[in-house]
C-alpha cells in the first residue's frame, strides 16, 4: 500500500456530472413499463449504480468531439442510456448463469425475483436498448452497438465454454475479455463521438481506448478475485475460483506449476472438488508465481495503451481525466 | 372430425417456397460464429425447422408491394432471417424459463446443452438479428422491430405475473398473448412490406393482419394444450396446466365454474397442487363449460379479422394464400 494519492475516476465524473445527472433521469424514465415488474426489478439493480462507466465514456467520446458544454443533444444522452441498459442486461443474465446471490453489495435481482424474471427483464433493457438508438437516427451507431452485442454474448459463451480448463491458453483467455467487457467500452466512447459526427480518425482513437481500457479493467477486476481485502468491490470473494472461471492470474501459475500444483488446479478449478483451505492455497501458489502481480503488470500496459490513444484529444482537460481514467483501472492494485 | 378439406399454409409455402431457400441459407450463414458451441446450439433449434411462419410473413409482406417474383432484393433475405432469429431467441429463453425438455418433438437446447448457453445463445442470436437488420439500411424497420422486442418481453414478464392466478381477467390474457406472439407476427409482415417501400395504408393494412393472426395463432395453441391428441404438436401436453398458465379456457371455465369448480382451479393451477387425474379432470370441466370451444370460436374471429385486412392488396394469389394462411391457424380446431 503506497501513501501516493491514488488516481481515481473523479476528475472524469466530475467534469460529465451535469450531463449524467441528465442521463440519469433518461434510464430512470425509459425503464418504465406498464408491466410493473419490469421497473420494479431494472430499479433495483440500476438504481444500486456501480460507477456508470459506460454512460460516462459515451459522454466523454461526444465531448472529445464537441469541446466541453453541457451536452444538449438528446441523442449523446439516449445513447448513453442504452449502453447502461446493454450492460445491465448482460449483469442480469450472467446472475442467473453464475447463480449469484450478490452484486453491487446488494442480494441480486435472480435471487430477489427468481431467473424467470431476470432473464426476462434482461431481454426487456435489451430491446429498450436499441429503442433509444432508433431515436438517435443513426444506423451506423446501431451497427457499433449490435456488432457490440453479439461479441459480448460469443465471449461469454467463449468463457463458460473455458470453465474448468486451467490449461486453457492466454489467448482464449484474452479473447474472453475483449468480448464481455472490452468491445462495450470501446462502442460507448466511439459511439458517443460518432453520434455528434466525429471524423473517423477520432472515432477509431477513441474505440482504441475504450478497448485497451477495458482490457485493463476487467484483468485488475479478475486478478482481484485472488486478493483478500474486497469487501469493497461489493461482489462474492473467491467466485471465480468456485465457478471454475480461468482468468489470468490461473492460466499463469498453471503454466509456471509443478506437476503437484497442476494436479491441485484441475482437482479443483477443473473438476469443481473443493476443499476446506483450497481457496488460501490457490491464493498461496498464485503470490509464489508472482501471477497476480504478472497480471496486474499486463493490466498496467493495457492502461499504457489507452493512455497512448488519447493523442487525437485536443482538449486537455477531457484528455487529462481520461488519463486518470486508465491509471484508475490499474490503481485498485495498488 | 370433418372430411372437408382443411385450410392449410401450404399455397403460401409453395408461392415462396424459392425465397424460403435463400432465407434459409441466409439463416444458416448467419447463425455462424468463431465459437463453436453458438452454430450447434442454435442449427439444434432452428434446423429442427417448425413452420417458419415469421420469415414467410416477411416474405409475404414485401410480396404484398412488390408483385410476385422471386424476392431478390437481399434486404427482405435479411429482415425475414431476422425475425426468425428474434423468435428464436424468445424460444431459447423461455426453453430456460419453462425448464421444458421438449420443442418441436425434439430435446430441448437446455436440456441438451444447460441453462447458461441457452441464455446466451439466445442473446446472441438476438443482437445478431439487429445486426442483420442494420444491414437493411431502415432504420424504421430497426424501430418497428426494436419496439416488438421490448413488447414480446413485456408479454411475457406479464404472463409469469399473471401464472397461478386462474381469477385473472381476460383482458390480461389478451395482453400477453398480444405481446408474446401477435406482435411479432405483425412486424415481420408490415416490415416485410415497408422495407421495399411500400406505403402506410399497405404496411398497416399487413400490421393489422399480422396481429389478429397471431391471436388466433396463438388462442388456438393454448387451447389445443387441453385435448387429448397433441402428438403432431410435438409439446408436451399438459404443459400449460402443470405449469399454472393461465389461457383463455381456464380463464372461461374459472368464471363461470361453481364453488367447488373454482376451489379445484386454485389447487391446481393456482398454488401448483397436481395430484393423479386433476389434467382428465381440468378437461372435463373445461368441455363442460364448453370453454375450449368458446376459445377456439374467439380464435375464429380473430381469424375472420385478419382476412378482411387482406383488402389492400391487390394480388388475388397472395390474398388467396394469405386468406388460407388464416383459416389454418383455426382449421387445427377441427
Amino acid at each position: 500500500m503506497t501513501t501516493e494519492k491514488r488516481p481515481t475516476i473523479e476528475a472524469l465524473t466530475a467534469l460529465l456530472a451535469d450531463d449524467m445527472t441528465q442521463v440519469n433521469q433518461v434510464i430512470l424514465d425509459r425503464m418504465g413499463s406498464d408491466v410493473p415488474m419490469i421497473p420494479q426489478l431494472a430499479n433495483h439493480l440500476i438504481a444500486a449504480g456501480g460507477k456508470r462507466m459506460r454512460p460516462l465514456l459515451c459522454l466523454a467520446g461526444a465531448y472529445a468531439h464537441l469541446g466541453k458544454q453541457t451536452i444538449t443533444d438528446s441523442r449523446v444522452l439516449l445513447l448513453s442510456a442504452a449502453v447502461e441498459f446493454i450492460h445491465n442486461a448482460t449483469l442480469l443474465h450472467d446472475d442467473v448463469i453464475d447463480e449469484s446471490d450478490k452484486r453491487r453489495g446488494r442480494d441480486t435481482a435472480n435471487a430477489l425475483w427468481g431467473n424467470e424474471a431476470s432473464v426476462l427483464v434482461g431481454d426487456f433493457l435489451f430491446a429498450r436498448a436499441f429503442e433509444l438508438m432508433v431515436e438517435t437516427d443513426d444506423i451506423g451507431v446501431l451497427g457499433m452497438l449490435s456488432s457490440a452485442s453479439a461479441r459480448i454474448t460469443e465471449g461469454e459463451v467463449k468463457q463458460m465454454t473455458m470453465a474448468g480448463k486451467p490449461d486453457s491458453p492466454l489467448q482464449d483467455y484474452l479473447d474472453v475479455i475483449t468480448g464481455k467487457t472490452a468491445i462495450l467500452f470501446a462502442a460507448a466512447i466511439s459511439s458517443g463521438a460518432r453520434v455528434v459526427g466525429a471524423d473517423a480518425k477520432l472515432v477509431d482513437a477513441l474505440h482504441n481506448y475504450g478497448l485497451a481500457l477495458g482490457m485493463a479493467f476487467q484483468i485488475v477486476d479478475d486478478a482481484l478475485d485472488y486478493r483478500s481485502d474486497l469487501a469493497e468491490m461489493g461482489k462474492n470473494s473467491g467466485d471465480d475460483f468456485m465457478d471454475g472461471k480461468i482468468t489470468m492470474p490461473v492460466i499463469y501459475a498453471f503454466e509456471d506449476g509443478t506437476e503437484e500444483e497442476r494436479a491441485f488446479w484441475m482437482r479443483t478449478i477443473g473438476e469443481g472438488v473443493i476443499e476446506e483451505g483450497d481457496f488460501e492455497k490457490a491464493v498461496t501458489l498464485l503470490e509464489s508465481h508472482k501471477a497476480i502481480d504478472r497480471a496486474l503488470s499486463s493490466a498496467r500496459t493495457y492502461a499504457e495503451d489507452a493512455i497512448s490513444s488519447l493523442e487525437a484529444i485536443s482538449d486537455d482537460v477531457l484528455k487529462s481525466a481520461l488519463t486518470d481514467a486508465a491509471y484508475y483501472t490499474v490503481a485498485r492494485t495498488l
